[in-house]
């Protein structure tokens, strides 16, 4: 086609040049929170040295309020919602951004927030496999109305280089584990605490601890089309999220604000080190 | 549970007074956007003639970045994000927090944005029934790994009461429709238009075709869900969408702005003379 439009980022090949906007964005970080996601861009460009000191960052998508997005150097930082649907559509988008700016080596992965399995608050894991509810590595994806079954594994080297940047660091505990991704927080995680629940604490204790066993150490809403879909595009991905609680112990986030918006920062310290060390600032 | 704390409305029982906050809400809207949602506060403020002119509505939600959620007289105005996932968090949130304060008789209705079948850009599609992308009126929730299926039939009642409305006011083109939701934009609503296509234009026109025949009007990403929450709570619930384009004609949104603004304003009109009118001021 002659002009796209990309909806829910506000920009459109018939308005912006995107070679000279994006042409030279290595590195895409995604996470949830707009807020979150403009304290990121912050902390890399200082980490980097781009841009001055107490620069703000604009939103690149202030046309819209579906997403926010922010660029410092070689990194973009994009904020995608909350579940599969919403950071699909911004995966859409951004793929379509990169192949009109003709990007080309890039490394887009998710920091984001989990509810771990068996692991203390604040632990981070990198994800080896995306599962769903029922523990198998597969996105389902509905395509003129038939089901459509894709692999949701993540690039290898790529979760072995961010295990390395965790061992140098020695900040906080990280691991490796699967992350199940549900459609939903409350019934499609277990919790009890829902506005409908309908199983009993024993029936949640018995599924959690079959998702442990299954090789699962946390619980998002995000990882299995981001994975299906950078695998399809061909683009290298990872999944380093930290978690806010232990869902063996609990189901409601009660921790003070100040500790989860220190947990926060820890998939963004992991992979802004991991982000020097490949520029060769490290 | 002693203190139930809505995480991501930055809301607690603990800390926050919800019946002296929240008790006299008889009206709930919901829509994806931030901006729309503040925009439906005050003008369905002006409307009911609460508040002062020029009065500007602080986000009860100012805590998180994850809603927004306004509130003048007895109506409650509260973004969702897009999809399923994202519109299920807020309505566990929502019916907690409506529990919590001790609210009765309340109304729930989503004013949205969707794709069209078969109709003129701007046309508003009142649900009669949301539908699957196989066109079956059901939503499918995983519940411990396991598929369970749910109702998403609306309130005929309510539905005709908005109908009423549209005719009285006589201003746009205002329809039954049956309403179908997916998980997906792109590859999930048969678009041409992304990063993902694996299908040709043929296949999607038969595609939208059969939609149609079967009652199809409409295309959007959180009916079904909110319908059947409404139904397993027990509160009345509508979807009232308006479209923005004809997906029989294209895939992407090249209307222009201002009349795209003025299209999302017609589910606003239409649900705030349906307010005024219950409340006896119509």
């Amino acid at each position: 086609m002659s002009d796209d439009i990309l909806y829910h980022f506000a920009l459109g090949t018939g308005t912006h040049d995107f070679p000279a906007l994006f042409g030279d964005v290595k590195f895409v970080c995604v996470g949830g929170s707009p807020s979150r996601m403009k304290a990121f861009i912050t902390y890399i460009a200082e980490e980097l040295g781009v841009g001055s000191p107490g620069q703000d960052y604009p939103n690149i998508c202030a046309g819209t309020d579906r997403y926010a997005m922010y660029k410092a150097g070689p990194v973009l930082s994009i904020s995608h919602g909350m579940g599969i649907p919403s950071i699909a559509i911004m995966l859409h988008e951004l793929f379509k951004l990169l192949c009109h700016s003709k990007c080309s080596n890039v490394t887009i992965i998710r920091i984001g927030t989990s509810g771990g399995i068996g692991l203390a608050p604040g632990s981070v894991v990198i994800t080896k496999q995306s599962v769903d509810a029922t523990f198998k590595p597969q996105f389902e994806q509905f395509v003129l109305g038939k089901p459509v079954y894709r692999s949701t594994n993540l690039d290898e080297e790529l979760a072995q280089d961010l295990m390395e940047c965790a061992k140098e660091l020695d900040q906080f505990k990280t691991v490796f584990g699967n992350t199940m991704c549900t459609l939903d927080f409350y019934e499609g995680q277990a919790r009890l605490d829902g506005a409908i629940c309908s199983y009993t604490e024993e029936e949640k204790a018995q599924y959690l601890t079959a998702a442990y066993k299954a090789g699962v150490r946390n619980i998002e809403m995000e990882s299995s089309v981001f994975a299906a879909m950078c695998n399809i595009i061909g683009i290298k991905g990872a999944v380093v999220c930290v978690t806010l609680l232990n869902r063996l112990e609990g189901d409601q986030i009660s921790t003070p604000h100040d500790v989860l918006g220190e947990y926060q920062k820890r998939p963004q310290i992991l992979v802004g080190h991991w982000i020097k060390k490949r520029l060769g600032k490290k």
